[in-house]
């Protein structure tokens, strides 16, 4: 099972391919989060990447690897999130066809931005059959190929250069790097990545307690389901994969859960104080971090902003912070 | 009156100087507002700047260039914006005392994060004449040094430094800047960086339809008032100064006015594509590029987003974009 798993060397050149797709993301600090957690954080902001989300890093790796024969028959995936929306912008760039197999209820929001990049959208119920056998009419009628949205080496090595960069570009040491986790794909990247090119940096997880598998399964090693699923972090619903649970028990040092109050208010000192719009998901790593501050005091700290694709006219700010 | 107006080296001093303070923003890009726009846009977001807007600048370069003598009395200045916050950041820098004069009506947000750098606040009425009769009192009372909000070739020469960065890092020739216009202290800045460090690069400024004054003096030489001020854009409704109008006359290309609606899709576009928190002021810049696309097609183009301060619970987004 761990045969192919992405070595070092896998991720530079995954690095390479996707460069002249992606923006290198700068690494921001913000004086008043640092006095606040009493650490120093350095900030990946993947909600300045392309499509809004790291999301496009391993959407392009997978597809930048597959061969011109399988380019011509297309890619095909299933997303109401951000993966749909990489995936739709990864093919338009090497001329790929997407077929992206998305709920009937998806935001209109989401639903256009998967058209604008030219893919083709089937829409299905939002039960995770349907999404499964629509995928599969369209393996059968197109010979496309399925991208899963994390359980995935090559999508696994494209989301590990997110942190490989904010290891390069930090310009400290840094003893640990935070993440949110869903399905894990960005989690176990970022594990690779410390493991590779800094080694002693200890790598985090945040999760929604709504939504908290990947630290049931983080400790039985065995794919585990959420006690209960309610969370406003709507992009870490999915659960681990069996690619991305073992490199998250190597790798990981722990799994920390967040309140939705909690995350909100991550968020809300994220757009406050830092000026980022950042989706709840995005905010969840920092969450993590604010609420074990006490064990990092004086450490530096990676946080990983995922994403910012979030709906302006329904934000959760009741009042200021 | 144009003896000590800022030089290449002026600015270049002035770098140095705030360079160990400042945030060194980013230049960013998006593959939308480029498609949208017909253009190559660099954008200089100095919402990501310490205290959330370019202000910064020239408060740290006014306070930095004072002597020990000055300091020792401390700064005082009033505004009920980004220039005070600027000054409280600044004198809290250096160990001196600032008293700020602000309006007692000011929202609560702006009072606190003025109080939190350790400012003396003096309240007055919304008036000017009274705004200057007590920064006259805390001169008499303390021996302060006033710190202009921008009729100062200090605070110019700061503010210079967000166009001298873009300039050097946008990584191509820019054919123009635009930048929006209140007071004119980064207006007259960007012009200065343009015409020392990329001669031929064009300055244009935004304009907020109901703070027209900017627009009228351009053209007549003198400082001119607004014929009506009605605007989001509450950054931009001061006036000309005598420093300013001279060297926007002869750097500045032209100014090109803007109407609410143009200001607040900007700023959308801003928020949902590039995933920025820009205040109105702030993306007024865009707003005069978008307008005037046409006469900018397939150019290099700066756009400085001054400012992110903004009340989370009161924006202007009805719907989507």
């Amino acid at each position: 099972m761990l045969q192919n798993v992405p070595t070092r060397q896998t991720i530079e050149a995954a690095h390479m391919l996707i460069a002249p797709y992606i923006h290198r993301t700068p690494v921001l600090t913000s004086a008043f989060l640092n006095n606040l957690s009493g650490t120093n954080l350095y900030f990946k902001p993947e909600n300045l990447q392309k499509i809004g989300a790291f999301k496009a890093r391993g959407g392009l790796n997978a597809i930048l690897s597959l061969t011109k024969e399988q380019l011509r028959n297309g890619v095909t995936t299933h997303s109401s999130g951000n993966h749909a929306q990489a995936i739709a912008f990864a093919a338009a760039k090497v001329g790929a066809k997407a077929y992206i197999v998305m709920p009937e209820n998806s935001p209109q929001v989401k639903i256009s931005a998967v058209k604008d990049y030219g893919a083709e959208i089937i829409f299905c119920m939002n039960t995770p059959e349907e999404r499964e056998r629509n995928v599969q009419e369209v393996i059968a009628r197109t010979g496309a190929t399925f991208i899963h949205p994390f359980n995935n080496y090559e999508v696994i090595a494209g989301q590990a250069t997110a942190a490989a960069e904010l290891i390069s570009d930090a310009g400290v040491r840094l003893d640990a790097i935070f993440a949110p986790v869903g399905g894990g794909g960005l989690l176990s990247g970022t594990g690779l990545s410390a493991h590779y090119f800094s080694p002693g940096t200890r790598v985090y997880a945040g999760e929604p307690e709504g939504a908290a598998d990947a630290v049931l399964s983080f400790r039985s090693g065995k794919i585990e389901r959420a006690p209960y699923v309610k969370t406003i972090a709507d992009g870490l619903l999915t659960y681990l994969g069996d690619k991305t649970l073992p490199l998250i028990r190597e790798h990981v040092a722990d799994i920390f859960t967040v309140s939705d109050t909690e995350i909100i208010a991550a968020m809300q000192y994220l757009w406050e104080r830092m000026k980022l719009v950042v989706e709840p998901s995005g905010a969840v790593a920092l969450a993590a971090l604010l609420k074990n501050r006490e064990a990092f005091t004086g450490k530096n700290v990676g946080i990983i902003l995922s994403g910012g694709n979030v709906d302006l006219a329904r934000l959760p700010f009741g009042k200021e912070v």
